[in-house]
């Protein structure tokens, strides 16, 4: 289509957080809120409750509750007709919507004679290169995160082995759910949240999201992966560092070699304009002269069975993907790089840092070593 | 319309956490995933990344991934045709939506030649009426919220008071952050999650939804409400007291006396049958013959300015809502009874309880003290 696009965007959200909302107007809520931004223009819409919260935290030009709109009885509590009331209001025929918009909104707006475009881009195209601010944040996260992942290699490297080779501290067999809760109270004391902490031993790190389960073993890989959010500031970190306790067996350390290789490889490749499969095929072909293959078979994957990286800011994954795409990086991108191999013989092996793309490279935002 | 509607249900999940696709199929991912539930036959579509954990932990008959579905190149990407692909593979023409169902998949599905009936009623009215299980599951998150109040309550009232009227413990002002960090330990020793756990005090406690922050003083009302997620089960658990240290001002305790008694007046008002408006008015009058009128003016809403409660279960807020519908109590559903009173000038008061409804009436499943 060459039609121009209009450049009203509108966002419904129905009690659930959204990063585009935050971004857009520093605003977020467990109750729904209509948000249209027309040019400088932003309109907000809330419920009654969310009034006095709205008019001191939200950046726009005008909070508005259903009666402000002129809405009468049911049509108070019916979020579709907030947002054909808000587009109307603005006097707009056209707004542009996320992929995730709401199916039941949209067709009360075509219903209300208004044009929608679904925007397979991002919403907000500036969220992805983040400014000094930002980054200072994601930095912020990245640094708690640095020392729950500290903390937590200290202790399964300190700890002792039982005559069945499982690990022990403080006279009891070290679990996957014993170290996830030392990384969690460490990530609270820092003023983050993270529910869904990957600590998992041996065979189920072969599983790349299986949070982990049950007593560690000496000798086997430990893939720990922690990806908080501040509770402040909502800006994400995320790292992962892969550790054995003792000797790992020849396989896991040939593993380990070719997982950090392939790291530095792409973490070199990192620079503003390079396209992102440049940085994906790096770290693919260092795994790949490593010995190491990705094979598919019956839906069972092996290998390197993820993309390198993905964008990070008020999601956890947010553009670009480090994947085969085209896209060419960005200065302010801040991405992961995060290469891993997986075989459900051996385990699971990832490392993974957050960066931030600069004129010299991929900055890590936090070191941490590589065990 | 008499049209009889289409069974098959379709939810597709872009890597936000639904409780519908968590009650039907006991599956959970950060990535996409499609599930179709026809009849009994229920069948999964995950990425590669997904395919082992989802063949060990969902309940569905067939799990598959983008290759197992035949799609090829880019459309292994797509979302959509992942959609498409799945209903096709039925031999549908139509499919059964949530009213959050993303728009642009449900563009792309009508292209295909896919009827959409978006529901307004839940996916599966099943998730309503909780089974003994979910009770059980309910009631141990609750537990643990319960004994975070307590552990708070315990905090506040013990504490010390300087000259200026703050609250003092370990040599410091006792503050809404200390609080709430001393709760979410609690709860995390518990293995809950709990990222909005609301402490505010005085004025702070006149927005329902102002987590509150900074020091606490001595004679204000303190509104602390706890609405932590069990991270196993996923079921979540509410509860709010307002606690005073010290002597309230003589409204506070008004307040106090008010809303304890269209607690109590709500809580007697609950069984199976009884229409949820007879809920929410025995607690408005309750307040009313009290001497406590609620007015909206310019937007601002002071006195009871939300709905008695809500359904509680694998969301913090699900059906029914106890407000002005003409909605009737199940047996088995799982509410909250929470009244409350906003003024800006003195601040917050609510009270609120977690019940399962009963034959014999609301079953408080969780019990804590209300000081």
């Amino acid at each position: 289509m060459s039609k121009k696009l209009t450049s009203a965007v509108l966002l419904v959200e129905g009690g659930r957080q959204d990063a585009d909302l935050v971004y857009a107007s520093g605003f977020s809520a467990p109750d729904p809120v209509v948000l249209l931004v027309h040019g400088r223009r932003k309109t907000l819409a809330v419920s009654l409750l969310e009034f006095g919260r709205a008019k001191e935290e939200a950046r726009v030009s005008e909070v508005l509750t259903p009666q402000l709109l002129g809405l009468e009885g049911a049509d108070r509590h019916r979020l579709s007709q907030w947002a054909v009331a808000v587009v109307k209001r603005a006097r707009l025929r056209a707004v542009r919507v996320a992929a995730h918009f709401p199916v039941s909104i949209a067709d009360q707006l075509r219903k209300a004679g208004i044009r929608i475009e679904v925007s397979t881009a991002p919403l907000f195209p500036g969220r992805r290169q983040k400014s000094p601010t930002e980054i200072k944040q994601i930095a912020t996260t990245q640094r708690a995160a640095v020392a729950a992942m500290r903390a937590a290699m200290e202790w399964i490297q300190s700890a002792g082995v039982d005559r069945r080779g499982y690990l022990r501290q403080d006279g009891k067999r070290l679990t996957s759910e014993r170290v996830r809760r030392l990384i969690e109270q460490r990530l609270l004391e820092a003023d983050c949240a993270a529910d869904e902490t990957i600590v998992a031993g041996g065979s189920q790190g072969a599983e790349p999201h299986e949070r982990g389960h049950g007593p560690l073993r000496s000798g086997q890989p430990i893939v720990i992966d922690i990806f908080p959010r501040h509770k402040q500031s909502g800006y994400c970190g995320d790292i992962t560092r892969t550790i054995v306790h003792g000797q790992p067996v020849p396989e896991v350390a040939r593993m380990l070699t070719a997982v950090k290789a392939a790291h530095g490889a792409a973490l070199k490749a990192v620079r503003p304009g390079v396209a992102v499969k440049t940085v994906h095929t790096t770290a693919q072909e260092t795994l790949l002269r490593h010995g190491f293959e990705t094979t598919v078979k019956n839906g069972w994957g092996e290998g390197f069975i993820h993309s390198t990286g993905h964008g990070i800011g008020l999601e956890i994954h947010e553009a670009p993907s480090i994947n085969l795409s085209s896209t060419r990086l960005l200065l302010g991108d801040v991405i992961t790089i995060e290469p891993g191999l997986y075989y459900r013989r051996w385990g699971g092996v990832r490392i993974e840092d957050t960066v931030v793309v600069t004129r010299q490279g991929a900055k890590i935002l936090a070191r941490c070593p590589y065990p």
